[in-house]
C-alpha cells in the first residue's frame, strides 16, 4: 500500500515542520499556513493531510510520544535491571539533540495544554502510561530483591517519574546547566540510592 | 509615596488579569488589549503602566517568583530542619488553588520561553536561585548530621530540585491524579529516604 505509506510520511514531514517552528518561533506560530510554508508545501496540499489546525497540533504532539514509545519497544536488553532502568530513562530525557528537540516540543505542548482540554487529555494519557511503566519497573526491582529496605512501590514510582520529568524541565529550560552528562549523573545517583 | 504604591498595585492588578487569561484561554491570548479588557481598564491607561506587551509579560512572570520568594522570606520557623524543608517545598508545589494558579502560570511561561530568549533568561535566573536554596538546605542537613550515609550534596540538591519541579508539572497537567495530598506524600517519602 504505497499510497498509505506516502500519506503517513507526508504527515510526519508536516509535523516535523511544526516542530521546527515550535523550537524557533514558539508554538503560537504554528498555523496551517506557516507549517505549509516551512514544509515547502501548498496550503491546499496540507489540507489534504490535516483538515484542521487542531488535527495538525494533535498529530505533532502525538509524534513525540510515538517516537519515544517506539524506541522503548525496540530496545535490546543487555545487562541487568539497573542497566535496563538507566537505558529506559535515557530515552525520556534530553541527552542529545534529537531528544532535546522532542522534550522542547513536548514541553511547549504541555504549556499550551493548560488552557486546551484536548491537548490536556493527551498529556494525561501519556502521563498514565509513563506512570504505569515506572510502577512496573519498580515492582520488578522489588520482586528481584534488588532494592534497599523500606521502598514503597507506588511512592517510589511517583517520585522517580517526577524526578525524570523535572530533569526534562531543567534540561529544556537550562540546557547549559543540566547537560546530558549532569542528567545522567543525577539518574545514576538516584539508582544508587534505591538499589542495594 | 502613595502614588508609587498605587502604580505598583495597578501593575499587579493588570498582571493578575494576565494570569486569569493564561489560565482560561492560554498565554497566546495575553495581548495588551485583552488584558486591559479583563482588568476593566482602557488600553490608554494600561499603556501608562506597561509600555509594551513584553514588559507586561515579563512583569506577570516575575510576579509568580516574587510571590513565592516573599512567602519563603516571611516564613516562621517552628519545628526542626525536616519541618522547615517540608514547609519550603510546600510553597513551591500546587497544594492549593492559589499555588496551583502560580504553577500553571509559571508553566505556561516556561513553555513559551523555549522560543523567547528574554523569558528564558528569567527562567534560568529563578532556576539558579532555587538550586542554590536546595543546595543550602542539603548542606545544612548534612552539617547537622541528619542525613543517611552516602548523600552527595550537589547531586542531592539537583535530584530534589528535579523532583519538586516534576511534581509541579504533574500537579499542573494531572491535578486529579497528583492532588495536594499525593504531592505531600511523595515529598514526605523523599525526606524519609534521605534523613536518618
Amino acid at each position: 500500500m504505497p499510497k498509505i505509506v506516502n500519506h503517513d510520511s507526508r504527515r510526519i514531514q508536516l509535523a516535523e515542520a511544526a516542530w521546527r517552528i515550535i523550537r524557533s518561533k514558539g508554538i503560537d506560530e504554528v498555523s496551517v499556513r506557516n507549517v505549509a510554508e516551512e514544509a515547502g508545501m501548498s496550503l491546499g496540499s496540507l489540507r489534504h493531510y490535516f483538515a484542521t489546525h487542531s488535527e495538525l497540533l494533535a498529530f505533532s504532539m502525538r509524534l513525540v510520544s510515538d517516537r519515544v514509545e517506539s524506541r522503548l519497544r525496540s530496545m535490546e536488553w543487555n545487562g541487568g535491571p539497573r542497566q535496563a532502568m538507566e537505558a529506559i530513562i535515557a530515552e525520556l530525557v534530553p541527552l542529545d539533540d534529537d531528544r532535546l528537540a522532542e522534550c522542547q516540543v513536548w514541553f511547549a505542548f504541555a504549556g499550551k495544554a493548560i488552557a486546551d482540554p484536548s491537548l490536556g487529555a493527551m498529556l494525561r494519557e501519556v502521563h498514565d502510561s509513563l506512570h504505569a511503566l515506572f510502577r512496573q519497573l519498580t515492582d520488578d526491582l522489588i520482586r528481584l530483591d534488588l532494592t534497599k529496605p523500606g521502598i514503597d512501590a507506588e511512592l517510589e514510582a511517583k517520585r522517580m517519574h517526577a524526578m525524570v520529568d523535572g530533569l526534562v524541565v531543567h534540561g529544556v529550560t537550562c540546557p547549559e546547566r543540566l547537560t546530558g552528562e549532569r542528567i545522567k549523573e543525577v539518574v545514576s545517583y538516584h539508582l544508587d540510592r534505591i538499589l542495594r
